[in-house]
């Protein structure tokens, strides 16, 4: 049976050597293991948003991986460093700050890094770099079954883990209440807690029309007419629509231009989106 | 013999988890394959520009790989989904929207995905995501050797490929003449359809002067002496040159920086850049 | 005994092909080699920025690793083309520009690429992209065992090598003095050339006050007191803190903000950062 694979995620950005510091670590403890990475270019700081490409893009992955996530704001402080065991046999190594909020429900077990034994031989005057030091070469020693993950160190209380609460996403009087999750600079779309399940319930489906509102603290900064579909091309470009994102969810989009640059750039440096609320009706 | 690799491209941007759900997928589907990324940052919508990506780095790959192109602003709508067979044995995985436009002299074969059997399972009712749910899934499974080309779906004709117009590239009088064909952000060269021998064909050799004008509608945007050479070092920092690019073709640029920012920044922003004319002289 | 793996770097940006026209030229060569990317965001031309990327790191890549670095602002000019032989048995092909200059003390030999034949089939007349052509193609072959270290072509005098001044960092009178080495758009930390022993030296310690200031032509640019300690988390967030860096030097941050963009934006389009010059004393 082959290893299983680590896969690497931080906000150590590509213009740096970070991300690979990570992955040679790994390389030194088992050159035979393969290293994956996720994404590198989470938002700085932004612990939610690194959950949730996580969270996203886990169940596509191999049971048994190695996951390794470093956005870790308070390196060097008192956080705990974590390895969570998954319900499928994955493992995910990381500061525990938040980041497992989205995927709290398949955690099974929880160990603290004992970083007496679990540290980078010569690193202990290093106090800024746990991604490279503690967590690659805990994972890569995990992965490559040089330690067992009772090694780790000790098990704590599952229920004791860090958790954001859960975006809220409701019905009342046949309209969809929910909030922003995700504000993405790239494609520029925005991601609403409502799934797609709960716009259909209310009688909204492919190719209808739709209106959605975006209010923070009572006032509303956006509020338009737009179709809801499967995808975002069913619109003509530049035109907003409301689509079912392939993560369940629905998603604010313009067809071939950014939402966000058009209507709502300060979403871009807001790093407490759960206060953008958001609301869809029948039109 | 070994498994042929999987090489990924896309313009899901590299802050996104978008790339590394396609990884996830063929991960997989066989742990085994060798997976590389082509490029992830080709920008938005932008068909052309990982067109010429994937034409330009083709020849460097080994025989037989199989490539994953997803620039894709019609996902999720009526564009068909197919795997070309190229002359050397690899094969293209991608939307049929003019991404094998340049490549399309070495297709021998083209077959659209057939969705009901080459999908991954659990995918069905995700519409934005073909680069993950189908593209990823299939390039897996046939580099794997899981499924054979023909089970792939039915073929069709290649002739009915979608392919753009080739850029205008031609001699009158002793002056080249040609179009934009590449504006790059990151070195800020712009790439052009004259290739490196019709330059030699008028007798401007490495080291001697030219004159290179670029046009829009008629209107002059740049004009402009400068030195031909093999490559942007042999004049001053902040000078301009036409060099002979690495791929066979003229580029226009600045010594250690950036033409397009400094001369036609709107070429960043401009999707058509066939309606860039430029002409190439003896000075 | 597994073949090394080669780890690449250039400042060739992820927004092209180009990286990934050296791990495509490598695959060909030898589709079971292990490649593994540094970055290839290194600003564009910083040969020094490139080269303290690739001395941070070096470290904690297994013995034998063979590195391709290509800040190459030369190409096709008369720089040389080389391959170092390391201490550990690891080597780098890199021009010789000035890339070695941090790792200089650990290089044992340094030979010429023989171009005549170290270069890939049918690339003779391409000027342009040595990262591909001659050190990707170069690197590969050696790796995989294809041709011998002395088969690189000719030894040189090792002193010959093209070597920037050493960053300068002194006491005096109780007083530290150094310069700027790096100044990182992710974060917005910078880099500084004074090691954390030299600061514990003149009394200051974790969580003691220092003032810090930056001069250039004699010029206060910047001057504060703040905090030292192990890691920038503890300040709170937008305060400035000189913080004990990873690579064993110090580092000045803002908690959870770019100390750059506030304080100092200048920095990142400054290519001769040795003109900031850096002091640190108790407060």
């Amino acid at each position: 049976m082959s290893k299983p694979c680590i896969v690497f995620q931080s906000d150590f950005g590509l213009s740096t050597g970070l991300p690979a510091s990570m992955t040679a670590v790994a390389v030194k403890v088992d050159p035979e293991l393969r290293l994956y990475d996720l994404c590198h270019e989470v938002r700085e700081y932004d612990i939610k948003a690194g959950g949730s490409i996580l969270a996203n893009t886990f169940p596509y992955w191999p049971d048994g991986t190695v996951f390794v996530s470093v956005i870790d704001p308070g390196v060097g402080t008192s956080r705990k460093s974590c390895v969570a065991k998954m319900d499928n046999g994955s493992y995910i190594v990381t500061p525990d700050n938040g980041t497992l909020s989205e995927l709290i429900d398949r955690v099974v077990e929880v160990r603290e890094i004992d970083e007496t034994v679990n540290r980078l031989p010569g690193s202990d005057n290093h106090h800024t770099f746990h991604g490279r030091d503690v967590y690659g070469y805990t994972a890569a020693r995990l992965a490559s079954g040089q330690i067992t993950y009772e090694q780790v160190g000790p098990a704590y209380d599952v229920a004791s883990l860090i958790v954001f609460p859960k975006p809220e996403a409701y019905l009342k009087d046949g309209v969809c209440y929910g909030e922003v999750v995700g504000a993405h600079d790239h494609f520029g779309n925005v991601s609403i807690s409502i799934p797609n399940e709960m716009i259909w319930s209310i009688g909204i489906h492919a190719g209808d029309q739709c209106r959605v509102t975006i209010t923070k603290d009572g006032k509303i900064l956006y509020s338009n007419q737009m179709m809801f579909h499967h995808s975002f091309g069913w619109v003509d470009p530049g035109e907003p629509i409301l689509n079912e994102c392939s993560n369940d969810f629905v998603e604010l989009s313009l067809n071939k231009a950014s939402f966000i640059e058009k209507e709502l750039p300060e979403l871009l440096s807001a790093y407490d989106l759960s206060s953008y609320k958001v609301k869809v009706e029948k039109a």
